[in-house]
């Protein structure tokens, strides 16, 4: 038996393998709405070309299974504890990663510059040739960056281990900002939300990201299958493609989902809340002193209400669940001196929905 | 304080408790196709009227909150273990059921006829006024019921308790076919599958049902929130109505959703399998010897396919899971002596769909 | 055939169905420590007796299939609304529960003092005949309770439809507190928590109570399949029986689980968190200016840890879950100015146990 | 600012992310019993150095998050199609794997023998040095195994790819078999089961093997969370070492968990059953003409029971789930003809553990 003619028929064994192991696309859904796609987006992702555990086609296979629409490959250019047995360069994990990409996900090339602090660490999305970034000074590197147009945000800004007392913003990075090399930044981070962040993208007008920063595998860490997702940023892009993410990400069209919280600038998250909630009158169950609603949530996404004080009076007391894929029934009650008229619109907090720290989104509905 | 005044005011406040508890109504997405609804049912609840240990309230509810869209009342019209403490009518569970019914759930009128074997116990849907069935000889039930234009079915024909040795078709059976006075059988009655009854259904052109039989809760029961439901009979109507159920009943077109199986006449579980799967070419990966498509399962249901013969030899060698709501991409690769040619069709097994007893549906994809 | 007959062999086969029915259950583990045992309970839960939902079996049947080890049934003294079907005196649903209890469940007699407030509802737990307490004036129901030798507790003291503005303590409560006819305060009730009520148990000695004050399915609200709980309020008792959960009630020993979150004075979830909580160091892993520990949760609840400000220092920044049944370990590194010596004790907040409204548990945890 | 500095400080800051990534050991509960420890095995993993998918150092997380005791590292020794990018030799995987195992986890080294069919693949245990096994005849590759006093076990027996339309046993196998150079055989590989090699396996008394042949992530292809777990062959050792590993594996002391199904040669399947399950009389409720048992699962695998002949007779009629961590209660009641004594004892057939294919287990349970 000839041995090379062995090898060439596993080849050929293996390569039917990938058929049953690629498993199954699951679908995310949150709606599209006005125009804009509603784009699943993880923008920081590490393979075994840095410090990751994985190979980056799996990084493909996951997000296929979660059912994100945009993966960002995004290796440290300075760190790779793995360059014993792991050779290629800078460009080499997108590239496997490209080639592997057989279900329609938009990918990103990308690279973690990574620094002490200040300034950190900053994800530059869109590079067109990583190896150019491999730079002593910092300061060369963002220009090299913004030199390839790349869109350009802060990771995890309160990493304690780069953070240890308070959460700074340093003179770098006003720096950065005033010369147009920092464009955005992480609100959330793998498993820790940074509500200082989130106060500084909408004071100085970032584009708010959220991303895994996963390292391990997205599975092993998130509960997919119970509806649990990683961070994502939420893109709302004019068009489902690399040239509609970036334009969205340099226009601010994002908002970030996180263990069951969004988070976003107010026009944005409003948006989502509208595209994934319908509203109707429940015309068979008026009465002449009350009105009922249904609220059909469409999306993949729960939502959580609080009556404002207006709909208390009316007899909304408690607390509303409105989980994903479901319907609820609300009820608008006049009593004693409160009359109901059909019509009437009464204010309710969305809580797991913030346009700023600590905020919750107000939306109004009609009864 | 005036005594009665105090109860004034706590109705009032109870009235508000009910907005809270029922809670939301699960979306159970199987799509409507061809003309026809997919409408989810269950044709046999019992409530404490009977000997079920939940009030007829709570059965709206359940059915809302699980995503049913019809239910049947069915309490026993011969046995009655709570009447020490429960008074009112053959009618009453109905009555109450109806009036709880704010969530456009079809609500059907019915009655379980609870008689030794032969011919052992039956539902009559669609009943006017189930009082004048509770007569001592079971053949002036059936006459009555008939009277009444009933959909009468046998339940449970398997169940132990009446057929200790074997399952037996009794010449009473046979009596009632001939007259007109038996339409359907139950093929699952709560957690049980009876072959031997989905084959009469079949020989004997019986509609095909399966029921929870519920006497419990049916969340306690059935764990709803992992995505399992009660045994529902799935009846494809022209209509959203009490009278399009009734039609589909009499017409045959059900399909029964049991344990991840599906039970039914080819006819109608082909139609349910192509309404809730879509198949699509993948363009964008077709090589000169292979062809990939990508099959989308739009519904609540998980489909488990097995490749035929044919589709071995190009390559399609495993098991494939279809789960709910996701999309799976399937490759054909000719290799050595088989070429594949774009437009190919394969056959697959649908392990989970069964248009026979232990006989699988096979269904034609296009590659 | 003889309709007498036929019923006869009727509940023969009906007697049947109760075995297959019940269901299992399921371990809820906290382990049991320093003398006592820890109880799950639910003090306060209705049936068709009141306005609840469900017979009084499925009550006990569902805290079977939860795994709680005690409830009471407490219908409303005041209020029935489906009187027009149900008879039976107030005592009725205690007497139906306890002939169905074959699997040890602890059941204890009881009864909602259901009045406007002040001073609102409250129950009265080990009572002897609940039909003395329909009285009219609520000062008779109080009394007639301790004369019984009752166990009473405000129930819901929050509920906005007799708190609609802001939550008060009237002066009916000092009386009734003065005079020993109240001994506890629910500070959870059904899904709402009330910090306020936490803070007046501490401030008074109120004993701590958490309760379900279920209507509907208990299986059909709470996702118990997945690890969720219906409110509950832990009993650490010296005994199994309804006198040892009395003890414990009136000595003030309780936790109220609630919604992953765990509620009580500091002694007693302290008391918990080290039933649950083992600590073991890694010799394995020493090294000279490094140590770890494992900790391992050998109960169904789940804890998560915030290092303090000692432990960032040594490199523990991140939050920390320990989920049910499981190990973690941990890891104190001294780097730079820090000497990590063996033998350390770092601070910890338990993040979800709370021994104040709004301050969590500090554990010191030794490496 | 000095480059290698800001390096230095990385390398400091990364390896305490590892604190939080390695997250949590989950406990898999099976009971040892009788002087055995019940192993969770995983014989058949891949890496990066064959044609996995993730690092080896993940191989020991997930194990460690899953629950498992045992692992083995078996890259292919002929395969490696990432060659251009990852480098080392065939004891490579394995010794990253091995600085990686901070957990207790134990460590096998092993490889896959990876020739077509004769004799297909095998795997080869507790090898020294993977490298000498690098030769081009597969003769001398089991040869140089055996030299290193290997166990080795065929893998996939029944692999379409190398089996297309009838399994086979070969010729060469015999010669394997005689000569003491293969001990076992895996029924379950992956997703799949084979009956014909179980029956090979009791006829050939080869030890039955069940793994994961994971080339992906673990906790992606397996819902983890949700107690499903990958293939496990569960092994009965004297000790906890690698030696009582290697000790039962030559002795054939196992069973296969797959899919909440369990298979195994009737000794071990049976030891398996007793040690999870405890049975209980019910004192409490014995009655003249009937008796009740409990039955306590405390281990984290599910069972199926169905009555016997025997037992129906006396009113168990249905199929029985005793969940992981739950107890139910059976109850036998004399009727009619049949008389019922106490500590008379009932067959019931175990519906998911398997002593044969297609033949469950008998176990005997007195009443």
């Amino acid at each position: 038996m000839n041995f090379r003619i062995t090898v060439f028929f596993l080849v050929a064994f293996f390569s039917l393998t990938v058929i049953a192991q690629d498993g199954h696309g699951r679908h995310f859904a949150i709606p599209d709405a006005d125009g804009y796609f509603s784009l699943k987006c993880d923008f920081h992702i590490h393979t075994v070309f840095s410090d990751g555990l994985v190979w980056p086609k799996l990084r493909v296979m996951e997000a296929w299974n979660e059912g994100l629409d945009v993966i960002a490959i995004t290796d440290h250019l300075e760190y790779r504890p793995f360059k014993d047995e792991i050779s290629g360069d800078h460009n080499t994990s997108y590239d496997i990663a490209s080639k592997a990409n057989n279900y329609g996900i938009i990918l990103i090339k990308g690279g973690e510059i990574t620094r002490k602090m200040p300034p950190g660490h900053s994800n530059a999305l869109f590079l067109k040739d990583n190896n150019l970034l491999d730079t002593p000074e910092w300061n060369d590197v963002f220009e090299e960056a913004s030199k390839q147009e790349a869109f350009i945000f802060w990771t995890h800004p309160g990493w304690k281990a780069q953070q240890p007392d308070t959460m700074l913003w340093f003179e770098e990075h006003s720096k950065l900002l005033q010369e147009g090399k920092i464009h955005g930044i992480e609100i959330v981070n793998y498993k820790e939300y940074y509500p200082q962040a989130f106060q500084w993208a909408l004071d100085k007008n970032l584009t708010i990201m959220g991303n895994s920063d996963i390292h391990g595998s997205v599975f092993q860490e998130f509960d997919i299958a119970f509806g649990e997702h990683r961070p994502i940023t939420l893109v709302f892009a004019c068009e489902k493609s690399s040239e509609g993410v970036r334009d969205a990400l340099f226009d601010g069209r994002t908002a970030v989902i996180f263990n069951g919280k969004i988070f976003g600038k107010r026009e944005w998250v409003d948006h989502l809340f509208h595209a994934c909630v319908e509203v109707e009158p429940d015309l068979s169950s008026a009465k002449e002193n009350s009105g009922s609603i249904f609220l059909t949530n469409k999306s993949d996404l729960g939502f959580e209400l609080t009556p404002g004080k207006e709909a208390e009076k009316y007899g909304m007391i408690y607390h509303i669940d409105l989980p994903a894929h479901s319907t609820i029934k609300l009820t608008a009650s006049g009593k004693r001196d409160k009359v109901f008229n059909s019509g009437q619109i009464f204010v309710f907090g969305v809580d797991n929905i913030f346009d700023a720290p600590d905020q919750t989104l107000q939306v109004k509905l009609k009864f």
